[in-house]
């Protein structure tokens, strides 16, 4: 059975760009710390990636930093800092914030204090965009980048989270970007490199892939392939819609980012609609990746007001560039049949 | 021209096990957090990635943390814990350490608390080997593992480090081994991955190169590819010191990496050397590589009671396992023939 995946905000297949730039890596000898030869060409190829990602993200002013991911890059820029967050960030990001900041029910967060607050630009859950104010101290950016058309420098943030995998880059690389000027406190600490804020020997293999995936993303992007998947969201969500009549769709009418569809059908757990799709061939997920595996319901959901048996009851479909018409419909089809046979069940 | 690259202790060039291992993890789809099956094949090639690395470390009965490198680990084994260390020891484990412990002559460190010390097993500017005492705090095993016999199990340490580029795995993923029931406070939080030490989503792609590198270095070490690679090293050591007269040999005569040559020659600065070798067609260093691009003399060397002016003046040549013999007497001679006009010059 060939199977469906339409999980890519948990993560993107790595594009054939990425792979092809990470081969070209494998052969770059040198470590780029090193002064001869070998070291030069391998910084030079760091060089001219950090360069490409500033331009994906138009962040030619700021500085990048290169981390393992966007987790590490929130410890960056979170940690010990006391900013205000809400409920609806990313755990990587909440692990270190005080939960002050209000949601409400569309998903939206008011800020009233930017430079000492953090605000994703988009929920990776329900793909619900916000705006970001000026001077926000910390944007995570890592569910938007690639998929809606992002200004770093005139974004407002002074500090920015990404990451590779979420656009088709490997997994276990991406950077914080930050303001000319701004500064943070080092956390690992050693041979120096990125300019002292972050030492260690850097994953020039990812780097590459991380680069090459960013070029292909913003090519795509400005070529509106993301708009033709916003049709197949559309698609779906009607077929959807049509057939069932206690389901809520998330987000359903404010700006969300173009592939991502959460939907709670009250009465009928998340995981188990999880772990039935899968059976049938369909990867999706109840939450984010990282928190799938826990039973509470999502704390996203719950920040905007549904209550802890709706929000157990959601589920998460983000599709990918390469996602077909065909592949919604299959599921969709495949979806209602289930939720059918739940419905007898309950009855 | 070919060049001839021996730096290996700065880095190793990919072993082709890596990469194949690399191609293939970068057809895994999934997040290992995901609970689909494409989420639980990328969990198992993970979960088998991590066997290998215990067993080629004889770590079985302990933790493998994956980190972003050596430099990560050593962050999260000693930050905050007021370690004691010796000036021998890499920068990213001095950084987080008080400089209490001595260093004798031959670059032996003396531990009397070995619960609040860290020591490391090989040194990368000279290969001297360290002998680790039982109880140990953190050993940095970076430069021995994969080129000297390393039992974790039976090996004193509470907590060692190692990294993959070192070994021929990809460079920007490494790992901090503990100890069944040790304890380390988390420095990067959010999703809870690595059984909730070191949260992100993990860099699966190097992580199955550096485990299939570890598998290739153990395969090596059995079959004492490093004995013949000391061959060469002896070589190499014996053509330059029939030649020079003031050329001092680094750890001559105490137990050493098999791959590592350090040797100062006095008033010939060790960075005019590495430029000069290199414009030559040699990729070697001097010091470590991360330090390279600085223009103090070696803290290693210092440590072990070199005054600075004969520190500032070693070059470390690392030898591979691809070195070949004719490699080694290339290096020799056009060395010789520059430490030659050097020398008259200087007179």
């Amino acid at each position: 059975m060939r199977r469906i995946y339409l999980d890519h905000n948990a993560t993107s297949p790595l594009r054939p760009e990425a792979r092809e730039a990470m081969l070209a890596a494998m052969d770059v000898v040198g470590n780029p710390s090193s002064v001869h030869a070998e070291g030069r060409a391998a910084k030079g190829m760091m060089e001219r990636a950090r360069r490409d990602i500033a331009e994906a993200l138009c962040a030619q002013d700021a500085e990048i930093i290169f981390t393992s991911g966007a987790t590490e890059a929130a410890a960056l820029a979170c940690a010990g800092r006391d900013l205000k967050a809400s409920d609806i960030e990313h755990d990587a990001v909440r692990a270190w914030c005080a939960p002050q900041l209000q949601v409400d029910p569309q998903g939206g967060v008011s800020i009233h204090d930017p430079a000492h607050s953090a605000l994703q630009r988009a929920n990776s859950e329900t793909g619900i965009l916000q705006n970001l104010p000026e001077g926000l101290a910390v944007s995570d950016m890592t569910q938007a980048f690639g998929k809606v058309p992002l200004d770093f420098n005139a974004s407002g943030a002074r500090m920015a989270l990404i990451s590779a995998h979420k656009l088709g880059g490997p997994k276990g690389v991406g950077a914080l970007v930050l303001r000319r000027g701004q500064d943070i406190p080092v956390q690992i600490k050693g041979g120096g490199q990125e300019m002292g804020r972050r030492s260690g020997t850097e994953n020039l293999i990812g780097i590459a892939g991380f680069a090459a995936a960013a070029r292909a993303a913003k090519r795509d992007l400005d070529a509106g392939r993301w708009e033709e998947i916003k049709e197949l969201r559309k698609i779906l969500e009607n077929a959807l819609a049509a057939e069932t009549k206690t389901t809520i769709f998330i987000g359903k009418d404010v700006n969300r980012l173009p592939n991502t569809l959460c939907f709670a059908t009250q009465g009928w757990k998340g995981e188990a609609q999880v772990i039935q799709m899968d059976l049938a061939g369909f990867a999706i997920s109840a939450g984010s990746a990282c928190s799938s595996g826990k039973v509470k319901a999502s704390s996203v959901l719950r920040a905007m007001g549904l209550d802890e048996a709706t929000a157990s009851c959601a589920i998460r479909v983000s599709l990918g560039l390469e996602t077909t018409k065909n592949e919604v419909l299959q599921f969709a089809q495949t979806w209602l049949e289930k939720e059918k046979k739940f419905r007898a069940r309950a009855a």
